[in-house]
């Protein structure tokens, strides 16, 4: 039986992204009940067992969500951080690989390059949960679906705006709010684009489940009417070298007062963090239609679905336990 | 209802100090014990939960002593170092903390100022434990009050006698001696003055609880009679570069046999470690009045007492579980 | 009652040590059972307290595998890297072993000299578990002898052949195979010499078990008949600055296909990892033969097998629980 990782999305059938996010949402309830015989009981579920993080980036939002969904359910998590773990520089990625999975329950990687994911899947003997790649970020996306859902009732017809870059955290919850039915539009710079391939695989969730996704260049446009406004830093880890020209390339694309006029009345701001004032002004992201902190803390929920489904459940969507 | 903070011995009565000091003897006994099925009722209480630790300094008995101390609880000491986190560098302050306290069950912070410990507190949605500032060291001082009271009868009036900086170790241990009616003596080099918001403070202490303080550049007028001779590092974390001009202005100020010779014959003598030679000879530190290893252990036992009465009890002193 | 500590094999009987094999046989199948109540039974050992892991070099293997045996017992797995501690820079060796052993059940060194080992054990107040240092790698012994004996008919007369280096690898292995009545056959490069005192200790071991123990510069020679094949990395960590000497030295010592044609029909590959191209040709090294795998997975139940005895049991072979 092939082992079933969380690499994308794009990867997961509707209804297994809705399972995930259902789960996300059972966790929550589960923990915020602090009821002592749950805790117990799931404190059983990978009891005496290990959750390796291998991160080649520093992360605070991400560690922190996923050494306490490994809490949550008896595991140790376990840091590997560029200090100590080199994959392909001491040894070969491969055998490295092999030897961390014979030892652990799963592992959380957060790698530069989604070839890096691919390659983990393919040698691994346990599970691998992508914890942001260049191309994908699912846990954020989980998260996201998360927190749309306990903002706005569950049959009103939603659309979700993304204003800024065209990169992993828009490509994953792009396709996420498709399988949910919402309509997505997203408004990159002129000269950003977001990646064919994805837009592909979005064009087609939307035709399937009769929603609307569009590229633009046109913030003002893309915000009308939005539910959602969202957003996510210009400059990425790594590219600081380059921080002048990005700003000046995202001039007009900063979520200010003037979008937010544009979007619903009832309209939230999200945004995965770190936040810099590059991409929203102090008004929108602290202001009452702002959810960033209810996102962020979702992240932890939507780490304990991960396992909860990959792990603990094999990857089995239909018989979960 | 507000969270209760651990930032300083200044905030709390004398009897929620006499109750976290009852704490740490308790917790130090039943670990002592090892008795199992206290272990596993222990175990339950922070279950599945983890426990920050932002220490932007290293730390060798802070941090074991913490991660110890959670997992006796059942919790998973999460350690983020300054590679790790970096408190209003990569996001702001504010955003931090929110972020990190709504997916922890408390924040044990090592930091430089006494002004981060005010802003954790101000903006987490968790109990901030202060493990160090630059003001006050509250878990030492548990920890110290603790070991005095093992190793004198409980009815014995105390003369506490500090040789050495004016620095946060003795501001906290000041205001705890005095308010277990200890007589506090505090000798340090001139040119060195206690920061006169303390020593107010604990002058109030002292007047109320019939002891007294005093602050002095004489050394051995201060080791007289003393039942604890107590001092710590002479040049702190970052002052390596003052090194020279500090022991010039320290001379005098070594606890050697000659200032032993002045205190009570069943003197016992205390540091907080890590020491160095130029603040006590080796036949004091490492003689039979020593009991510096007895007060590095109990930082365990303080660690318990902080986060069984701040987190699982919620800083609820009249009703402990 | 004095402490034991797992600082080599050369320390341990016959019989101590094949019950340390035999108790990671016993925990491997246990953990590959899954078995619910078996966990739980194992997660009380140690539940509420802390392993110490002590590594002033990198690991890959030896901290997964001890945080994961750690974690099986129910405790809590504290990583203290150089970064982290470091043993005699900032306050006394002495000062330092006291104050950890205090706080944690045990502690996992893996330190460059032997005398730091030897230090630790004499000052510690807890097991010391010696993982890895400049003389002795008894974990890896304890792994590889569980991974011959899984491989072997148990009443075959089984020949080891090491090819490579003297160092700390083979001379535990050495003496582990000695005393479960292998023959032995180390070749090592011309002006590389076995050292003495291990030499002598395995000439012993050998004599009273009627096994054979040869070193020899001959790779041939020794490969011939061989039931494993094993070798080790030529380049240890430290010594890159002198790579290209090492290899030139190194000449004719890379196992590959004309030294596996000299084996035994049925021989094993074996290899503690990291892997460099060097030291062993690919279709040796992810051939039929190999059996690197499975040695690196069997390094956690190795490090279960050491707690086990050393710290839960105390160093009591005797009476086993």
């Amino acid at each position: 039986m092939a082992i079933r990782h969380l690499t994308s999305i794009k990867d997961l059938s509707d209804d297994e992204f809705k399972i995930l996010v259902d789960r996300a949402a059972h966790y929550k309830a589960l923990f915020k009940s602090g009821d002592s015989a749950e805790f117990q009981k799931n404190h059983l579920k990978l009891l005496g067992r290990t959750v390796a993080l291998i991160f080649t980036k520093r992360s605070t939002r991400t560690r922190i969500s996923t050494e306490g969904a490994a809490t949550f359910f008896g595991a140790q998590p376990m840091f590997l951080g560029k200090e100590d773990i080199q994959l392909g520089v001491n040894e070969s990625f491969y055998d490295t690989t092999k030897v961390v999975s014979s030892m652990v329950s799963c592992i959380f990687a957060r790698v530069n390059s989604h070839d890096d994911i691919k390659a983990l899947c393919k040698d691994s003997s346990v599970p691998i949960i992508n914890s942001l790649c260049d191309m994908y970020h699912p846990l954020q996306a989980i998260c996201d679906m998360l927190t749309i859902r306990e903002k706005f009732p569950a049959d009103k017809r939603l659309k979700v705006t993304w204003i800024g870059d065209a990169n992993n955290v828009i490509n994953d919850m792009a396709l996420a709010c498709l399988k949910l039915g919402m309509d997505v539009a997203i408004a990159t710079p002129p000269g950003i684009e977001m990646d064919a391939s994805i837009m592909a695989a979005a064009q087609e969730v939307a035709a399937a489940n009769g929603v609307t996704v569009e590229a633009t260049h046109d913030s003002k446009a893309a915000s009308k009417g939005a539910h959602i406004l969202v957003t996510d830093t210009f400059v990425s880890m790594g590219e600081e070298y380059a921080k002048e020209a990005k700003l000046k390339q995202f001039q007009g694309f900063q979520i200010n007062q003037e979008l937010a006029d544009l979007a619903a009345p009832d309209f939230k701001f999200m945004h995965c963090l770190p936040r810099h004032h590059e991409e929203v002004t102090d008004d929108v992201f602290y202001g009452e239609h702002s959810i960033v902190f209810d996102e962020a803390e979702n992240r932890l929920y939507a780490a304990m679905a991960a396992i909860d489904v990959f792990v603990i459940n094999k990857g089995n969507f239909n018989n979960l336990q």
